[in-house]
């Protein structure tokens, strides 16, 4: 017998009872019970997503709901900037090229964050930029991006639209849809949403809309403005993932209980708890600033195989985190604490990590990590 | 206490024990557990498919896999010939419309079937036609085209590809992918797969394969060589929905423990229930020729409103069937009878259309639909 732990970021586990959930009978998508619970969804996404403005339910991964946000905003040749930190950012560039876009492109050093005044220089220097697309939470890399600073500048330009990929970060962290001026943001079912793959959601300003209109792109299955007009009626353009919507009904209701608040303070803590963990078990974070609170990437250690660690994780130890990516491989691996994560997920990785580095000949003080990460959890 | 029943054409019931399977705990999508289910997942679905080509698995409804049936084998200006009998015959219209195909249309009368050799006179006329759409099942008519004939004609044609819309077909009754020349076939989930809706499923060709490298549309998320190559080594480009995926693992099994003859067989001995009843209890059918075996569309009686039909047997039988679309709302009442169907299913859905049709004031001979149907149904 080997219990199994779901550590990687993204899919994130799923709440026992939300499985049992999801396995009630299938209901169609047109029956009043379905319409019922798709209102009652529609309305708590708006809640978590703080913002005023409909939240569009899409049946596909997170990269489906990203490509909506290109689709459905440019048309061939116009200008996008795309602010590129990692695997997520290079997904922006492509989906951009693919569909004609001329990008600016601001690279950003793997395991740093932007410079918001290096943004704001470029549409500067070119207003006629018509969107900037960026990852909230990078999660090839671990950093966190500081969108509140680009919604600053972004707001007050007349058309120019913030795009936030926030697949790894709503409802881990404070996004205030709204207020900070993020005017298209994308994110799926497998993270903090604590759901299997197979849903993502994208929420889209006045103005994001305003650009829509003159959107020359093709689009069909991924076409906001019918999913919209569709979904006000509380119905979906097509067949609606029913099982996985049922799903999120329940954890949407779970979350409010929780309250915003409460939520992204026990994420706060838990990946506060994560890094100094790591450091005290005498390892280092790979981001050289402005972590992610979703979750925590570590530099395998001087002779240690980053890829070696992630496999004794998954093989000895039952625990499924995720290694490095790309030029990352076998130098990082990486470990979420978003969604359904609570302290001993915290300390249950700690541990882990330590036997793990241990076990493969790097000497490391058994211990101290989760020492240090027990002080800073056992706080209220 | 009123017992639900689903009954409508998609989705479709699915099974207890794949209800359960799907509640298990999340798979990681790039963990060897899942790899190892998608690869016995992928020879699955080629059998199925009766093909010796790779089945690509994509998240979505199945009007993603449709799209991508149009956006990887045609390019802007490209010619198709798509033929119309209904909902979905115009879905394939409006796609290749949008991806600005000069569409050459067959206008087929709802209720009618296409008559093959107006489609081989239309691709004598014009040669250069790439792509011809097609439904295998209209969902919104209850007819089946004959796609068999079709591949007759376009399979001797050097270049042009005939691309099968079986969302509603495909572990229904028999579609020999390879044999009948289908190029690209698309089904979803939630019909007889008996699983909940958020996958849909494309077989690919040779033939298409070689249209698709010079097709210049955009596509990203349903770029269909970049998931076939991905694919290859049993993984997903994009997250998988991995929850659907184990559930799609066991109703493979269960398909192949029950054997195509034998599924087919059941279907066909159900369908041909349904309607015997139907005719039975005075009620004439939709189709005038070639029903589908996967659903009946019944005509509402002289008087008797369609809807109401509908919502009785929603609110007063608790049985989930489905009316009419578009100029048929009100017109018809439609009844699957796919996936996970047996006998009885076929007596609630006859007994309950009695018993709703009495009840709104039409004569009818109550019990004679029910026993018309025994009678075909003892048989084994």
């Amino acid at each position: 017998m080997r219990k199994r732990y779901l550590l990687a970021p993204g899919p994130t586990p799923v709440p026992p009872e939300i499985l049992l959930a999801m396995a009630h009978p299938v209901l169609h998508h047109r029956a009043p019970e379905f319409v019922e619970i798709f209102g009652q969804v529609r309305e708590n996404l708006k809640w978590l997503f703080q913002t005023r403005e409909d939240v569009i339910t899409l049946v596909s991964s997170g990269t489906g709901g990203m490509e909506s946000a290109v689709s459905n905003f440019l048309s061939p040749g116009d200008k996008a900037l795309v602010i590129n930190g990692g695997k997520f950012g290079e997904r922006w560039l492509k989906l951009c090229q693919v569909y004609g876009a001329k990008v600016e492109e601001i690279k950003v050093e793997w395991g740093h964050a932007v410079d918001s005044q290096k943004v704001a220089q470029a549409l500067k220097k070119d207003p006629t930029i018509k969107a900037v697309y960026i990852q909230a939470s990078e999660s090839s890399t671990g950093v966190a991006h500081d969108v509140k600073a680009l919604g600053q500048i972004i707001k007050p330009l007349g058309e120019t639209i913030l795009v936030v990929d926030a697949v790894s970060a709503m409802g881990a962290f404070d996004l205030q849809t709204d207020e900070w001026g993020l005017d298209v943001v994308v994110t799926g079912s497998q993270k903090a949403l604590m759901l299997p793959p197979g849903l993502a959601f994208v929420s889209v300003s006045q103005k994001a809309w305003r650009l829509s209109e003159k959107a020359k792109n093709t689009k069909f299955y991924f076409n906001l403005k019918k999913e919209r007009d569709s979904q006000a009626k509380n119905q979906t353009a097509y067949t609606a993932a029913v099982s996985l919507i049922v799903g999120l009904h329940e954890v949407l209701k779970q979350l409010k209980a929780e309250g915003l608040a409460n939520i992204f303070a026990r994420h706060k803590q838990l990946a506060h708890a994560m890094r100094q963990g790591m450091l005290a078990a005498g390892l280092t974070l790979f981001p050289k600033e402005s972590p992610s609170d979703a979750l925590t990437a570590v530099n395998a250690p001087e002779g240690v195989d980053g890829q070696a660690v992630y496999k004794v994780l998954r093989e000895k130890y039952g625990i499924t985190a995720a290694g490095g990516q790309d030029h990352l491989k076998g130098k990082i691996f990486r470990i979420a604490h978003m969604g359904y994560a609570d302290l001993f997920d915290v300390i249950i990785a700690v541990s882990a990590v330590e036997m793990v580095i241990k076990g493969l000949g790097y000497p490391i003080k058994m211990g101290e990590g989760v020492r240090a990460a027990e002080e800073l959890l056992m706080k209220k």
